[in-house]
């Protein structure tokens, strides 16, 4: 065991889709001796022919390392292939990088320190041409001493941050994370749907989104102190400004011919403000109306 | 007239709210000669005791400068503030940074060549603390004439975009880029609600929001320039993963108790898309939905 090594030799990966064959690579490349299995096992081919090991089984592959990064499909499919290898699993760490939801990071995550391995749940920030670049993280959470281990290893992947014990805290943050990216995604489809009613093509519009989101952005932090300290008092841009301001946006949208669903329920959120008296306060008060 | 003047010495302003008073004092830092009113005339003692001269009637400040900046509430006002003083403006130059929709720029637009002034509407990207910075831009539309002739002293407030010379293009710009910004902040209260619910602050789960909507953001040039060419083929994040995604986040989000009318409404473009045969295209193709 490695409880008294700062870095492994020896990491099974499981799981060679886009993202876990470059995990494999990232380690293969720093060095260590790596063991992998994938369902479809030609997609290891060339892991192989740099130095990997194939194992014939997820039991052969826990077998082989002290650490087990898991990168597959769904939490049903880590559970469903680590139910025959469970006999494997007592005194190993496994890194558990598929995405999923809190629960069932939880639920997966005391299933595994049942069979006496450490659970760490991973939530990854990057996409495989990244992995290894300083654009990359991943988030950790779950057993504090078992990261620790290997974070020096961990941190070959992308920058980390371990958020906390709770095994489930890694998607939770994955789930809050997505949905403001989601978010993005959706003003960015409505920038493109206004621009494209006048004539203006997707690109220009873009790139002069790009420059005022990077701008825009810059004022979420401060929303976030507002919001902990519960002290909405502004000077600047309040709920009244706010209200009007995407009445406006809204009217003009509609004018162009554009739908307005994605950002409807947003301006009910304000006029939700307004109406309860918070019209001088700050944006960031819209958050009480969300929880 | 300033025809063959390259940059005018005479400039009015006519609004001194927070954003006028700011542009008025940056005009006045380069040695302009300017010209100002305000409905409150005491917004204007600052501005007076570092040497601009303060006008009695809207008339007057028009009359003493061939340039025009207007920047008060809302066009209504503009309009109102206007009336009484068509008289003087003739032959001068009009540049209107007050926000408003695209078809009353252009009613305004119309309404002031009409009386012989040239008119250029802008949209404002910046707050009045950064004025005359580099992250501050305007875009402006309209006279491409009058807005050369006056884009040195434009240039002084912040960067300068002319979009083309329909009058309302700078406030279908301004709705498009807006638009996109809302989204923004609609996935950021996402974000918080979510952390929120499991006990985690606003602030560092907005300082990983940051920093992942910076690299999120990145993929928009990407999804523009397929949008642009109706090529919607991808090797990456398609509409299934994307529809499969953003339900399993909206069960979580739910599973939190925390509500997903934020972001449902995306949910049912993505769906929609799926169904219609396309889960295995870009997820850019998702403005197919919207227009
Ligand atoms: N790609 C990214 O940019 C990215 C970024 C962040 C997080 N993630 C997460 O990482 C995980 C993997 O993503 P990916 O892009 O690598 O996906 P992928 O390319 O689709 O690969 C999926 C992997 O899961 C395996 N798998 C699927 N069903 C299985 C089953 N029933 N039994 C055994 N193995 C099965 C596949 O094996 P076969 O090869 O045999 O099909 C393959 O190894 C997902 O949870 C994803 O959300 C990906
Ligand atoms: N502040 C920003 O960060 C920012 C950024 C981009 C765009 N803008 C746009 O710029 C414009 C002005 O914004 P602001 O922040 O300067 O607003 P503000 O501080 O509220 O100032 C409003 C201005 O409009 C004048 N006004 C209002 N009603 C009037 C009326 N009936 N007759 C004559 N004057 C009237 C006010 O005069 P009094 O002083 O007499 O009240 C004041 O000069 C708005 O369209 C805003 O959307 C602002």
């Amino acid at each position: 065991m490695s409880d008294t090594t700062p870095e492994p030799t020896t990491v099974t990966v499981i799981g060679l889709g886009n993202l876990g064959h470059v995990l494999a690579r990232t380690f293969l490349d720093q060095g260590h001796k790596v063991t992998v299995w994938n369902r479809s096992p030609g997609k290891a081919d060339e892991l192989v022919a740099r130095g990997a090991t194939l194992a014939a089984t997820p039991a052969d592959a826990i077998a082989a390392s002290d650490l087990v990064v898991i990168c597959v499909l769904d939490y049903t499919t880590v559970r469903d292939l680590l139910t025959p290898a469970v006999g494997t699993l007592a005194g190993r760490v496994v890194v558990n990088v598929t995405s999923g939801i809190p629960d069932a990071a939880r639920e997966l995550g005391t299933w595994i320190t049942g069979h006496g391995a450490a659970y760490v749940d991973g939530a990854v920030y990057a996409i495989p041409q990244t992995i290894g670049s300083p654009e990359a993280f991943v988030l950790y959470s779950g057993d504090e001493d078992a990261f620790g281990r290997y974070r020096t290893l961990l941190e070959t992947l992308g920058r980390v941050e371990f958020v906390g014990s709770d095994a489930g805290l890694a998607a939770v943050y994955d789930v809050a994370l997505l949905s403001g990216m989601y978010g993005m995604f959706a003003g960015f489809f409505q920038t493109v749907a206004v621009g494209g009613s006048a004539g203006i093509d997707a690109v220009p519009v873009t790139a002069l989104l790009v420059r005022w989101l990077k701008e825009a952005i810059a004022a979420l932090p401060g929303f976030a102190a507002e919001i902990d300290a519960g002290d909405y008092r502004t000077e600047t841009s309040n709920m009244d400004i706010n209200a009007v301001g995407l009445a406006h946006i809204l009217t003009a949208t509609r004018a162009q011919g554009v739908g307005v669903d994605l950002l409807a329920p947003l301006q009910t959120l304000f006029e939700q403000q307004v109406s309860e008296g918070h019209g001088a306060e700050s944006l960031s008060r819209t958050i009480e109306s969300l929880r």
